[in-house]
């Protein structure tokens, strides 16, 4: 063991602590449907034992930040001598019958209430009453805490390829990250400080290349950009505090056969599907928008042999093509925008959050986002809603001996934006699940039952150009 | 009806907002169990139904604040144009076997959330999955919204004294309020500045009289007053966010024999078992100090022929003699002070909460109250817990037909206090509930389980004095 220093969050893990409003919440979340049928033995008990047998492996999730006095500074990791797993693990039911749509109406509840941050930024609720002898699980990780693409995340030390497991698949050698020493004041001072006066240098550089020019750039950096206009549709208005949670499920077959068929990428497919979907339900309210929807996708900046679990995201922008009538138009102007798009952020784009979090103390952007939530539907909207691609997951999993049927992801509503679709494929299905406002969408099931009727769609106009060219 | 006029929620009302923190919700609770077994027809549908009628009746319940800026001034009750009492009722289950114990688990998480300040101040949570066929609900409503002794809560709304009953027991006068209207500009500055400048007349004649003696008066307003030191105990701390539910029941008979038998109040003979479980869990821990425990009642104020729904409360402050070892001496000692104590009150006792919402403005309070938050474990300690006993209901309840079997009553923990046990008699029982912070109070069950123990120990005594005086 090295001896132990502070830590303190860099800008990029802390912005997600700072960005949260009364309204709003930077933790991601997932709906997890579990098959115990093959595992006679599994048992609430025993999920407990399996939880704190692997957290011992994962420093971090035992740790609690220590804020900095009025958001002066990021805040520091340390030791949470109190920490105990079991405080974070809960035991609740589903109403009979237990559908998958009861369920998503539990999970939306817990995901309407804020971490607590004076504890460790993660919680697990044991969900027992689904239908078919099935029971769930509903996990919830500040999103400070990791970057998804770091394969370091919680459900990655939960998750097992055999039912009978007593390791994880992978153990990242950066689990072995050593305790971090609490701060001292002379510390806190010193480095709050130094920061301060880096941020002020931060900020009159960004100042200085204007803040007009700075999001445009984040949305193109070109001298045409690529997001012209972002119209303002239903779902894009000031957030409430509440959530929903809708999932639909594609077969990843064939998604694949149309992947290979009009020679994209397989998401390029997922958006045409998600712009099909969407154009369908703005035209059912009257509402489809003259320009094209925009949509924001994550991209990791992470490089291939670096296993550090701080937060390394962009976003890019890019237009889906809704104003496009025919389905194989669209899906080309979708491949060619992402194209594009993925060459701008390659070219280094400019990362807004990052600059924020460069150039302002967290107490500063916290006021600074609150207002703009305050203000949601007037200020500029840099996207409709974010469509986030999460890493694939080829191979059944286990979660202590019951295996994962189904997984729906749930994430963080962005200012300005009452949807949120984030894509992760597992096994032979993509696996969608959509995060909602219902007071913006108060029918995202009704939304999600035009996603598959969208892939029928694409489908039949891929055989309708294969019939004509034969 | 009467035309419609702005309505400012008075100091009373208002301090019961001002005084929420991060840590510190001003909501109740309660947590009923339902007998559904003799209404066949009985269902959530059913339920929510019932509960569509009944608010009918009840202007205020549909309506939703209006926050004055910066908290300069008390918030101003509008009318809600998007309610809809349907999002305010959820469907929920409890895992089985749906004990008490896993009831009062699941109703803790609720009571640790919040209330929604942009939506109506109530929510409604059926719980399904309960043993032996039956069902609960959880129920909480703002503590701003009306007082308990009014006669008019949400329960009193929805029960009825017979399964088939299509109107409430009772249905209030001042039900038939007038929708406000939503204040002017105009209004809300010119009612600003007068309130301001008469709470800074106020502000002045309080700290005239002095702080230390505002807080002796509040406490006992006699030269040598009733409660002279507060002890410090392991629950007396600084709060966590979270919340724990214990229940325990006395038979009412019993307890009205010992009230004949030593001729005390009900109240008295509940507080003596509130003392005696109390010196036994502290024994326990080792930690029972030699000054006996203060307890804080609240006592409404409301005069018998006033249907207002304003709240009405002060509190009365008084030592239960947790330092005397034997139980009939105890009980003699707290009828005397409970004698003293409500003397007091009639005699017009300080009511420093009062005095707040007359002196501060709301956003003023809140940051003082936010302070002695964090200064919980070393502030002065006004009392070691509230015993709050509600009014008693002797004939059996229904809710939608279900017949109410329990009620757990669930209350807010004041700062520095992480236990409050509130009681209610029902049917022939006394339901008490107590509402804890499990950081500082982790085993409530056990020390529930020592109140029908108290009970019994006091019944040994009487009869060892019958047995003597024979």
């Amino acid at each position: 063991m090295t001896s132990s220093s502070a830590y303190q969050l860099p800008d990029g893990d802390s912005v997600f602590l700072a960005m949260e409003t009364d309204v709003s919440k930077a933790h991601i979340g997932s709906l997890t449907l579990l098959d115990p049928s093959s595992s006679p033995d599994f048992s609430f008990a025993g999920f407990v034992d399996h939880v704190g047998k692997r957290l011992e492996l994962v420093p971090r999730f035992t740790w609690k930040l220590k804020e900095v006095p009025l958001g002066f500074d990021n805040p520091y990791w340390v030791e949470n001598p109190d920490f105990d797993y079991r405080k974070h693990i809960h035991r609740i039911a589903v109403p009979s019958p237990g559908s998958v749509q009861e369920l998503a109406k539990l999970a939306s509840y817990l995901h309407e209430q804020p971490l607590d941050r004076s504890r460790s930024l993660w919680e697990l609720w044991f969900i027992e009453g689904v239908a078919d002898g099935k029971c769930a699980l509903y996990m919830k990780v500040h999103h400070c805490l990791m970057d998804g693409a770091s394969g370091a995340g919680l459900s990655e030390v939960l998750a097992d390829l055999t039912p009978d497991a007593d390791r994880p698949m992978v153990v990242p050698e950066v689990y072995d990250e050593a305790t971090p020493r609490e701060p001292t004041s002379w510390e806190l001072l010193r480095n709050g400080l130094r920061n301060d006066s880096n941020r002020r240098r931060a900020l009159v550089g960004h100042l200085g290349r204007g803040l007009k020019e700075m999001a445009l750039e984040a949305l193109g950096q070109s001298e045409a950009p690529l997001v012209d206009e972002v119209p303002r549709v239903s779902f894009n208005g000031q957030l409430s505090k509440r959530r929903g949670l809708a999932y639909a499920s594609l077969p990843l077959e064939k998604v694949k056969d149309l992947k290979k068929h009009f020679d994209v990428k397989v998401n390029d497919v997922v958006l045409a599907v998600v712009s099909s979907a969407l154009r369908r339900y703005l035209r059912d309210r009257d509402e489809l928008p003259e320009q094209p929807l925009v949509v924001m996708c994550p991209v990791s900046t992470r490089a291939a042999d670096d296993a550090k679990l701080e937060n390394q995201i962009t976003q890019m922008s890019l237009p889906i093509a809704t104003d496009e009538g025919d389905p194989i138009a669209r899906l080309a102007e979708i491949h060619a925008n992402s194209n594009r798009a993925k060459e701008e952020v390659k070219a280094g784009s400019f990362d807004i959050l990052n600059a924020m979090g460069e150039s302002l103390s967290p107490g500063l952007m916290s006021m600074l986002v609150g207002a703009a939530d305050l203000a949601g539907d007037s200020g500029p909207l840099p996207g409709n809603f974010v469509v986030s691609n999460v890493r694939a997951t080829p191979v059944p999993l286990y979660l202590a001996g019951a295996r994962v049927d189904t997984l729906m992801p749930m994430s963080v509503l962005a200012t300005g934006q009452g949807l949120n679709v984030t894509v992760v494929s597992y096994c032979d299905k993509i696996d969608i699940g959509l995060t909602v406002d219902p007071e913006m969408v108060p029918d995202a099931w009704h939304l999600a039952e035009y996603f598959p009727a969208a892939l029928d769609e694409l489908e039949s106009a891929a055989e309708g150009v294969v019939h004509r060219a034969r």
